[in-house]
């Protein structure tokens, strides 16, 4: 007979049901054996009172993958308010030992490298399932968004000729002979097909040879790529990224309540306007020396208090950032070259996002990369966009295990990503 | 004032509109200049007598990117029915030099390496774009189908420790002073993930270090990857294979009409049940020797023509490949374990598609590894969801840019690849 998914279990009240899954918990009690089973949907409690299929049951230990037929009764206690009762199971899979963890468990109590070693295994746990469909609504929201407002997903290559930014970071690689770079960012490739498409965004892994060992560093992440043209400044940009967010946020709400609801997520209210503050303000607000050419991790989140009291938002963006600390393809702010059309979104005083305008005349650039003393051979090919007609542009990136972890208030990013990578993990 | 896109403008008859886009063309008459706007969406033509703006629009070569204010009025001859008359025009954008290619032509001449060395350039071309929109459409597709029937979005890290199948083909990598590998495939990682989500897909990039200058391969490309739980066998994977392909085309036909009009692309139907035939039973179809491995690119194309005759499908499912040729998670057919539960599926005579059943049992695995000289400990994260109760579970791998290739009837897989790269072409 057809399956019928645990979370679908009531609509069949009073019928004989199949279910499939792993054999979450099982309890062996004087006179009964309760048997949980998980599937993707949720959880569903067998009854079994019948001695020989208790004899069967003592021997399916948990994380068996098993089919389940039986009678559907209501039942006030069981979870859903439903329960199978005399039982037919077939076991489609065994375990061959025990679990290093304990997945029944309501909390998984290991430690993070427990966590990330067993990933394969821990991932099964309801809370740590949890995080990733939260990740999956954010990652189809995004795309949903922009869908619907005329952007053309794109896919550019990994394995690149020349770094994006600079040199730093970017893993090196023998490619037939000739030396290549994992991509830092599609960031020179969005910005070539915004000629193409005028709208384009990307969801991908980048890649950076982080040397360091934080907790919110990765060295490959999922990040998500904007890029658009016709723009007046950066103040769009953020616009649409605002849009984003919110659109992200509420699909999580809508189809990842269950998930929400799992890990006690607050979710963020996506203000109708983001508050904005200027760079050169931002320092004098944190008492920092207006010198400074960056903010530092304590400047953003003494940032990200004052937006919560001054505007009631967990988000704030900084805009005017220095042109020193900016890539070469940062447009200047208007006036004051010294500060640039470019911001970074706080989200609980943590940087999510670096977004802003780019420059999109071809002399602009070349006088930025003579400026840095770059050669604009290196840059040939996007050059060669900019030499042919590009509307002013600008665009954003995302980092979505970021996101992610700061939406959970994970301590650490790695929490956040299925199989996370950095200095000292390259497994599983 | 806002502006509008060309294709919408038919809805604002007889108002001021503004466009902005490209100049795509512009030709000087003797009282009269016409310049064909290209944005997103379309064409507008705008007609411009006032001599001042005619000197302006002089000085404004093709490419220049701009925008135009001005009355819209029905016109017979021009495309779409309207055009643009008395304009004010700005240039937001000018190009630094005259086009190695000439985008206005309604046939973009250039060979293949012109195509590609200019890519930023010649993606612009209508009828290059229309490649992509394509492809775009066909990935919404792909989501769209999984997405309503329970699969969750997945990133699986593309540096790895090993790699999946054999280390030949994949691209060597220092990470951190450890060796690693770039992912030739998400297989193991998806499988793994079966055991949490049951129903799990991937879009991203692989790689493979193919060392064949080919018309069919690139050493880098798009993998849409599938997994899933509880299947019977490797006909459950060619079902939902076969579902997952009629709603990409049919998105395809949806929501990218006009490149399917510009390309004059004849999407395939693809058949209620995909037909199958047995290895064995190919082979002597295209008269080879029983004893051969493989089929060989011409058994292919004989086999897309007898499937053509047979049965009047572009689709044809071979099943039952060779153990010997298969890697070693492939489920053996049952009762003859020559065989395997696994297919390619032919398009137009040619492979397009890898699936099947795996292995789901932890011995089973254990045994497979054995025969091949494996070492069980390479595999540590993979099996160790497999040593702790997986369903039986098969899945399949799409090669997107193979797919549009194929469905346009190009001669070379690089056409369909926004940046595409191979053993000599690693640029732009």
């Amino acid at each position: 007979m057809p399956r019928s998914l645990c979370s679908s279990l009531t609509r069949a009240l009073d019928e004989v049901v199949t279910v499939e899954g792993w054999i979450h918990r099982r309890r062996q009690l004087a006179t009964v054996t309760f048997v949980v089973i998980r599937d993707r949907s949720g959880f569903a409690q067998v009854v079994v009172t019948d001695p020989a299929i208790r004899a069967q049951a003592a021997a399916l230990p948990e994380e068996t993958v098993v089919r389940v037929t039986g009678a559907l009764v209501a039942s006030e206690k069981a979870p859903g308010g439903v329960e199978i009762i005399d039982p037919m199971i077939t076991a489609l899979g065994a375990p061959a030992g025990r679990q290093p963890v304990e997945l029944w468990r309501p909390t998984l109590s290991a430690t993070l490298p427990t966590v990330l070693d067993h990933a394969a295994l821990t991932w099964r746990h309801p809370a740590r399932r949890a995080v990733w469909t939260i990740a999956a609504a954010a990652l189809a929201g995004f795309r949903g968004h922009l869908d619907g407002i005329g952007f053309t997903e794109v896919a550019t290559p990994k394995i690149v000729a020349q770094s994006s930014e600079s040199g730093a970071n970017a893993f090196p690689l023998d490619y037939f002979g000739t030396p290549a770079y994992l991509a830092q960012s599609p960031q020179l490739y969005k910005q070539i097909l915004v000629g193409v498409f005028e709208r384009v965004y990307e969801v991908g892994p980048v890649f950076r040879a982080e040397p360091h060992d934080t907790a919110r560093h990765l060295s490959e992440y999922l990040s998500l790529d904007v890029e658009f043209g016709f723009i007046d400044d950066h103040r769009d940009v953020l616009a649409l990224l605002r849009d984003t967010l919110a659109v992200m946020i509420g699909r999580i709400g809508d189809t990842a309540g269950g998930a929400v609801e799992t890990l006690g997520v607050e979710l963020p209210r996506v203000p109708e306007a983001i508050p904005v503050v200027h760079f050169a303000e931002a320092l004098e607000l944190v008492g920092a020396d207006p010198a400074e050419p960056d903010l530092a991790p304590e400047h953003e989140r003494a940032l990200g208090k004052w937006a919560q009291a001054e505007f009631g938002s967990d988000f704030l963006a900084v805009e005017g950032y220095p042109a020193a600390k900016r890539p070469f393809y940062t447009h200047p702010q208007p006036g004051d070259p010294r500060w640039t059309n470019s911001f970074d979104l706080l989200f609980r005083g943590l940087e999510l996002v670096t977004g802003g305008q780019r420059l999109h005349r071809h002399a602009d650039y070349l006088a930025a990369l003579a400026a840095r003393g770059e050669r604009p051979e290196q840059y040939s090919s996007y050059l060669e966009a900019m030499a042919h007609g590009m509307p002013p542009h600008g665009g954003f990136a995302i980092g979505l295990e970021r996101l992610i972890a700061r939406l959970l208030r994970a301590d650490n990013i790695r929490y956040a990503a299925l199989f996370p990578r950095d200095i000292h993990r390259i497994q599983p």
